[in-house]
């Protein structure tokens, strides 16, 4: 059965006309085009909003109270992707962990190379921090792994409260991109490769005087220390696959929490085609459960008082 | 509340009169009375047995039918540590999943060097699997953790019947003792160094032709492919954190299923505290969960048809 169903999820990005290292102008349409195929549920309802002055979208489901908030960070490698594209898997966490989903429209590289993402989502998530007392989970697939790490990275040194969990799926963590599975991996993955990586890196630090061995850029040369519970999933199937592994080495060197999850013979950001392959629901069903352990034990010390006032606002 | 735990059991590691490194005469019983200290619950019921010739113990709970078999293989460092040590941890196991818990008494170096301990661990294996069909799990804490790995490694090259999953607590995966973390970790680790590491490495290969670098008896440099779902856990307080995460690692590039899983500030096999560690009991009930996911996911393989007659006989 699932053979079939990794089959065919391989074929369709071998198939995909989108390019990752191609032209921004004509590959995000392309990849915007890929991710809203199919439309959204009939029960989830999508608004746009803004946080601390940057545009997000809010994605809620019909009848659901929702016990906390799920900011997400979407991929396309910081020069591509859009809140919109996608809503399709942050509904999907939604749904499963009982939150609402606020997707950050942050600005794209080149046009705004870095910091300009993480001065976006840091406003708006210091603005989120303001506006809830409910828990806040921060994720994000990809360049959004990145940034939900460059913003907690970041945010540590200037004191920023930190969210009940940190979700990642297959996050770049590593621009300087040295994992040896951007050769290893490089006949199995369908659509990545270590030059289109290289490509959308130069868009993003290119000129800005940041270095891709920067710790705020690549979370592997970082500090980690009070980092929150951290889940880092990943495909086998993919160049980034060391870019995972890395970080969850670095993050339990560091005394982080972290659960490294991989699922062998799937690609990058698998758990979006979770509708089609049982390993991408599998996976989803895991980060629910990461999330509800973390918002059960983050209750549970509220309740014994050892949470920090601002912790618990978070 | 749980860094008042942590402190208690670091405290108590540190002052226990144990030394893995020591002289095995002197120690073994120093370690067995540690690890007997509390009574098992009422409710366990401890009886001897043999598999394939080898002494075992057989851990039951009064009242529960086991839906399967936990193969347990015991730590300290293949020179010391029994069956009836680890009863108590594999007993709580056996109560989390449901399962019959099997410990198998295989024989200690330097007595008995490599491959005695492989050849006791891989008769008994073979042994349970003529005689059960219901599914088997493998488990192991440290150097035992190395052996549920030997056995799987050794045993694929033979065309072994895989179990259903494999559960390794803060495994030595490396025996050329080569981690970063045994200096990274040397002053958190509150019981164990490299040099007591490296004691007991000699005992076990030395004079036997066997090694360290050999994919055998260091899974880190073994082909791992075909090896079924595989769970990781260590804390981040101990000097064998590495032969956690570099297992992991070697996992995901070989395309094994695996979950990598640290919890901070805790040492060597922490989850044997659980009476004691929230972090423990917590650690011990992801475990379970994952043997369910994978029995569950067993069983649904089995109804498609898609499992080997062996594989399901296992």
């Amino acid at each position: 059965m699932t053979l079939q169903q990794r089959q065919l999820v391989h074929q369709i990005l071998r198939d995909a006309p989108f390019d990752l290292g191609g032209d921004v102008h004509v590959q995000r349409p392309l990849l915007e085009r890929m991710l809203t195929a199919h439309p959204l549920p009939d029960d989830i309802r999508v608004s746009p909003g803004e946080l601390g002055g940057v545009p997000v979208l809010v994605v809620d489901i019909e009848g659901v109270e929702p016990r906390g908030t799920l900011f997400h960070l979407h991929g396309g490698g910081f020069a591509l992707g859009s809140a919109r594209g996608a809503a399709g898997l942050a509904a999907d966490l939604a749904r499963r962990t009982g939150m609402r989903a606020v997707l950050v429209e942050y600005r794209l590289a080149p046009e705004h190379p870095h910091p300009a993402a993480l001065h976006d989502v840091t406003a708006a998530y210091r603005a989120l921090l303001d506006r809830t007392r409910l828990p806040v989970v921060v994720s994000g697939e990809s360049a959004g792994g990145n940034l939900a790490l460059e913003l907690l990275v970041g945010g540590k040194a200037q004191g920023l409260a930190m969210p009940a969990a940190i979700v990642v799926l297959s996050p770049m963590t590593d621009l300087t991109v040295g994992g040896a599975s951007f050769t290893g991996k490089a006949d199995v993955d369908p659509n990545l490769t270590a030059s289109a990586i290289r490509t959308r890196v130069d868009d993003y630090l290119g000129g800005t005087g940041t270095l891709a061995t920067d710790p705020l850029v690549s979370p592997v040369f970082a500090d980690l220390r009070g980092l929150p519970p951290l889940l880092v999933q990943a495909g086998s199937h993919e160049v980034l696959l060391d870019d995972a592994t890395a970080l969850a080495t670095k993050a339990a060197a560091d005394d982080v929490p972290v659960v490294l999850d991989i699922t062998p013979g799937v690609p990058h950001v698998f758990q979006a085609f979770a509708a089609l392959l049982d390993e991408g629901d599998a996976a989803l069903g895991r980060v629910a459960r990461f999330v509800d352990d973390n918002l059960a034990a983050r209750a549970d010390s509220a309740e014994h008082g050892s949470a920090t006032p601002a912790a618990v606002a978070a």
